[in-house]
């Protein structure tokens, strides 16, 4: 998250299948994780020592590099090589398996190589020629679009990226971890017509951004069967991936993309803010903008997603992180919770996995403590969600965090039920036996999850008091908090356009 | 935990890294395990689809199979394979993975073959010759020992192995997963004098336990560097694992038991009730019963954790579960707390991953809820495992399970600091400059994560609240409950005869 | 092949790629074997060592047990545990990998502690009521059979099998590697009318055989869909595969077909000489031999694959081994090649995996070299199967081994051309261009590979000739030989009942 | 081996254990390959079918993509995917997996989409900034030396190469598959001077070569300490390994070679002809050089490995494609045969797989026969390398391919016995137990491997043998030849420099 790509760095005890989820995470994800387990003494191998199992091995499918020192000495130069690996070309996890008996083993100091850290990863550019016929597809494109995925966060691409945005009047969308690259209040900014740009567009270019199932695999009916993709990547073998695309742009986006601005400044030109697309993708965001505030706007009690995320959005300070996971929580709120600084959202990504957020948080708050004191996180969770890691509150509580938790509480996983529905069904049988398997407990106080450690706890039930808990919580700084808010059970996302895919991506 | 084996079910969505952890924990303690997992759309395959994984491949090393039908008619086939491999020859886990669009795939219902069930586990005896070795080897024994593995629970050999210990007066350990096979307080067991008992034993038969890290792996200094161990067990595999045995007997534990039996009853004879050993047994048994005693009885300010192990051992029901994880806390209790009937105490076993024991509670109520009406169980977490998953006490509230929640807190992971010393410290510092990685934040109210959700919570600091917490929550049949237990933050256990290894594994 | 179970030793240097077919091959086919490998020094790891590759993690899925010692001072510990985990319980091959810096490292004797060998697989035993129970089942079949499969070879069972055989009268069929635990012209077998026995038989005994491909799965229309199948078996995941037995003998096969036969003791009983079913058995086999019978006497030339068989059938010593690999060359050959003695029949097995024959064939040589000086191996190779491996002719003259190979040349795989057709087919143009993938260049000259290292060739194109090598070949004991049998290039096997299964598979 | 990045396709039955070997070498010598194997029938999976095995997991670790595709339809999809896999980025080995029943299944012709094979790989060039820092290091170095990998001749890179080796006069070596990207005649190639160059070299540039154990890993002695090491590199994760590299230039290597051209080319420079450093070289060279061609001069029979290199370098046609494997007959015949044009070399290469030649042999015999008919093959083989897969000589004389394959012949794996000595070490002992395991059968006559398929087979004991041997083989098109060299037994490479590491590895 500095300048200098950053390796987040885990440390595991033997056993460390409970680093496995993150380690899958990162890895799909593409962040340059770096994960230190412990395994037994070496002399017990194959004995039956405690927790004796091929980690290393166990790693593989989770890791870009996954190996084991054969020695003390080679410590430092397995280190070097894990954080290397983990952020040189596409970033991604690596494992370093560190036996019991190393860590009493005493060595000659002058036995060992130090090694100095690795240089900043090589930045590499692509192709002129392929630069110039990008640049003329761009020209030449009826309905273009710009996505700007997380890669091209992670190359810092931002200001060469909106310099392009603005230079040449394009639309974008952000990916769900590219928002923020440019700020998503942008007026450029489309993604309150996502599916209607993807649906028309002609020519799309894909900064840092995979054509997997977040983007519908790039194919119709999603897309138009003759979209023209061009793709800018870092890595070589993610190019072609289920489209054939028009052009390919093999390099580090922030590099590539300053190329294709250089190319595109050698002649006057721009995309005329009065096309028809323009107008088209306008009316679109206005008309879907206006649904969401009107169900924003619905005074009835329980809330829904929108009223809710309505007026966390009014007080959400503009340098906040927001770290947010769940189904409907994520999805919704990804939508109506606005980045304007890249690099500052994190989500379960790529590849889903709940149990990450308030890990996330935990680690944006460590760096942002040391960066920017003051600078706080909001952390956006589904109640499910929540339930995967919420022990955390007490790790945010040992070191006084500056995090936010919002539990956005639908009793449920997509739906569940209110607590007089609730009675009625246990009134003749027992849980186990009438309970959906989605449906989670009634009315569960979260918030004293959070006041069971010290930190400040609100049950919120209406506008008011979800506007007045935030306010409280944002100003008072010596402490973490958890805003409990309950939500009609059975609320959804307003409809779709394509309602087989009502559950949006992006 | 019926007579006919259990297999225990997991339903993991995709990307069920979240079931790793139970996998390879009961692919280690040879516990049958099936996990269903859902994968996505076989048809979004290398595409990039929703936690696309090669799952089958992941779970290889936790599993003894592994595998996804190949289509929706050969689920029945590969689910009773699946079954049947968890639970034939030792046992152990098995993942079975579902592609999404078997979900709404429609067949033909005549397409598919319905499988009935397997058979009972096949059961195998021990080669008539070896068992005439064996009884004659146990027959000349100076210092005889049996030690009673967990195989032996799973064999359900509990009546011939108790008739085996009574009919000839043998001197019996149970291992930490194998107590109550023959009851905790039988006046034969010597867990009590545990190291003395393996150190000087000539002879050691044991019974479905494994020669690994819980039991020193056979080896000197804990044993004898000649003892005759006699292995008992159902996997030809384990036989000679670290040391050369006197005698193998390969079969199922409780036919081969019976063939024991049989053997020795063909000469009258039974180990020496007066004889040395026996003596140097129960003067050492006594002289570490009193020590603890002395402990238990302490007066000081914050409890130690033989005070509480005492009064809770005190008011434990002769029928109850006990569930068990943690540190000092599992090696402690577990030398307090008396199992009387077989099957009934679950701790994190041969792999000790922490993070298993509420849902062993949560799976071991929904078994007794149906058998036995009114059983409780007693689960008793460290401080630092509960944090693992204590979200799951909404599960346990959601459903209403019998369960009362037991957490001793030091404030920390083997150590922390009580709160008058965390408050100095933290005077010139943040805590994620000062605070040890293993001290936890002072004095959680973890009771308060039980009433969040409507159960009931206790804080106790003193034997007498302990007493009533406890009277409370056994007398109260309507709901969970969890009591808080403060314990002296630097409290360990009694000094051991072998210092090295203070940690005790049984 | 001892009475002692034996080991087979494979050192294959870094890179062990070579060594996997093998491992794989051993297996799946249960047979015991111990590879050690080499690896580069481990101060080079991670560096691009030569080499350099996870070879332990590589061979998991090819064995029972891969590991690495930890250190010079382990190498005997972990030999042990390989040793004995390739012969207890079920067989299969075992991974020791040995890094290159352990060859020249220097240790102090006295810290290797030095490990007997193991002691021999520890025996088990069936229940004793499922004995009973399986002995009714025998005892009121109408239409029985036996089916031996090479479990019962390893297990040692050929007395007590073929006692059961002659005792009670009842028919058996080998499998291709269980061939010879009773002879095959034992005037019970009924190999000559094998899918006949399986598809009619009410009661089918397998001992020590799988249902797997090579039995059809034991499913309908090869067999009676009510069939009753005991499994006897060492193994107890394999109890049940595919179908649901009557009854189950778990244990040692040897020790529960004793068990067996007590039990049958106890009631007079034979299965009648006179019924239906051997009646019915008795004219197919008759009516099969005399159609083979038929082609082998043919007198047209190029000879088929019948008349080859029955000549060398015809001078089989009654002692040798007979080694065996190719597709109908294998399969036919097997039908015809009789064995006499329990393992001393070595074919591609189970897995069916090609290039294995040579390296048989040598290592029964080594065996038989010691054991019995004199016997011959007599190795049945196609001439695709000759191709894989047909270099370890080298071999073969180095070590002066007795060995007599039979290359059965059809000039292809299952079907080639005669040489003149082949000419007339390159007039136009190049081999590339026309020749079908699994036509092989015609009449080539195998037996000149035997003599570029020294041994005997001969190349047969008529039965005078094949008789007159054959014997010139077992009269001279000082050589190795190779006759090269030029058969007709397209012909076949005989039709058989199962037509859509004219490749049947014992 | 075309301007367009060729894909080797290897097809495997079922059980493609006999593909392993190539893949791994090819994924570890990052050579594209796709490699199609066959599965069996879905609907048999896990009831142990015929070569059932998990084949797309046995293929993880040797691939950079293993799949199976989900149904026929998706077919060309992954096909496309592997394809481009495999030529993407660095170059590896990819497996798909194909179920037998995809063979016979109908699908209707409609329902596949079929897929345009993927646009040449992605062009990337290295950031300017690094290129100016590259070149700057280049002028000012004192000592400076390229070494040209075989990521060069993947690359194309020859035409830049040479004018950057004789615009600037740098010294430059090829590692042994970079050997021809710059004639081995050229004046600058110091390749006589190997050892010399690396250790005093004070700048050197790597193109497309790894530090691995071949570059003796960058390392002290065989390399200055503060040698500045320049890498230019298709693979970021390669940078940096072993070393901390001066500049690391990240791109494709044609076009950062242009890149650097054009740096150098903006001030007038080059590095003087008449410095030390090239005098040294030169001396080196010069006295190197001498004692080879002593060595070859030697007028004694049995030739040494010189002499017979010597005349074999005589006759080479300038275009042919040089194959090779084998201990010392890889490693000297490297320093003698000399490649004039790129990719004309091929050999077992970083990963060192014997086994490989022959395959390489005919899959360059294959390219050359539709390309540039009349261009001859000539297949270097130690006697040991030959008896992996010498077999293959049938394929060979099958397609009548333009290889002429010499057999060097020293009786064993780096030494054997004359005829004499081993006749005399057999006259009191049988072979296995007096001869090593390293030697092999004295005066083998691999000729007749091949005169037994129809090719010209040659026994050669002089060098006018060998000369006219060679002579008659070239001139003779209508058949490939064999030529085996008989050399002194236990000949071995001339003394080197660092004699701890006598076999030098370039």
């Amino acid at each position: 998250m500095s300048k200098r790509p950053g390796v987040c760095l885990v440390v595991s005890g033997p056993g460390l299948i409970h680093a496995l989820g993150g380690m899958a995470n990162a890895n799909m994800n593409c962040w340059p994780l770096l994960v230190i387990g412990g395994s037994p003494e070496r002399n017990q191998e194959t004995m039956g020592a405690f927790q004796e199992f091929p980690q290393v091995e166990a790693c593989r499918l989770y890791t870009k590099f996954s190996a084991r020192p054969s020695s003390i000495e080679a410590v430092p130069f397995v280190i070097e090589k894990a954080v290397r690996s983990s952020i040189y070309g596409r970033p991604g996890a690596c494992y370093v398996d560190i036996p019991a008996d190393f860590v009493n083993l005493q060595v000659n100091v002058n036995s060992i190589k130090y090694v100095e850290c690795c240089m900043s990863p090589p930045i590499s550019m692509a192709e002129t020629s392929a630069v110039c016929t990008a640049a003329s597809v761009i020209r030449s494109a009826k309905q273009p679009l710009l996505i700007i995925g997380k890669g091209a966060a992670y190359a810092h691409a931002e200001d060469s990226i909106q310099k392009l945005v603005e230079q040449y009047k394009l639309p974008f969308l952000p990916t769900p971890m590219g928002k923020g690259v440019v700020p998503d209040n942008h007026p450029y900014c489309v993604g309150a017509a996502r599916s209607r740009a993807l649906q028309f567009a002609d020519v799309i270019v894909l900064f840092g951004a995979r054509l997997n199932w977040i983007l519908h695999f790039g194919l119709p009916p999603r897309y138009q069967p003759d979209v023209k993709f061009i793709q800018v990547d870092i890595c070589a073998e993610e190019l072609g991936n289920n489209v054939k695309p028009a052009v390919t742009l093999l390099g580090d986006i922030n590099a590539v993309t300053k190329q294709l601005l250089e190319e595109l400044d050698k002649t006057p030109w721009q995309y005329p803010p009065e096309s028809k697309w323009w107008k088209t993708l306008r009316e679109k965001m206005k008309s879907n903008e206006a649904a969401s505030k009107e169900l924003a706007s619905k005074k009835s009690l329980p809330m829904n997603y929108y009223t809710v995320f309505y007026h966390v959005q009014e007080q959400l300070p503009r340098d906040c992180f927001v770290v947010s996971e769940g189904a409907n929580t994520m999805d919704i709120g990804r939508t109506v919770l606005q980045n304007y600084l890249p690099r500052h959202r994190l989500d379960a990504g790529t590849f889903g996995t709940m149990g990450v957020g308030l890990g996330f948080a935990i680690a944006a708050a460590m760096v942002a403590k040391d960066r920017s004191p003051g600078q706080r996180i909001i952390c956006v969770e589904g109640d499910s969600a929540f339930g995967f890691s919420g022990m955390e509150v007490e790790t945010i509580c040992r070191y006084n965090l500056p995090i936010i938790l919002l539990v956005v509480n639908n009793n449920g996983i997509y739906q569940g039920f209110d607590s007089d529905t609730w009675k009625e069904m246990l009134k003749f049988q027992d849980a186990a036996s009438v309970v959906p398997p989605m449906c989670l407990l009634p009315n569960s106080h979260y918030e004293q999850v959070m006041t069971a450690f010290g930190g400040k706890g609100y049950f919120v039930q209406t506008p008011e008091e979800l506007q007045r808990s935030l306010r409280q919580s944002l100003a008072d700084t010596t402490k973490p908090s958890l805003i409990n808010i309950m939500i009609e059970p059975q609320a959804t996302r307003k409809t779709q356009d394509f309602h087989w895919l009502t559950r949006s991506n992006m």
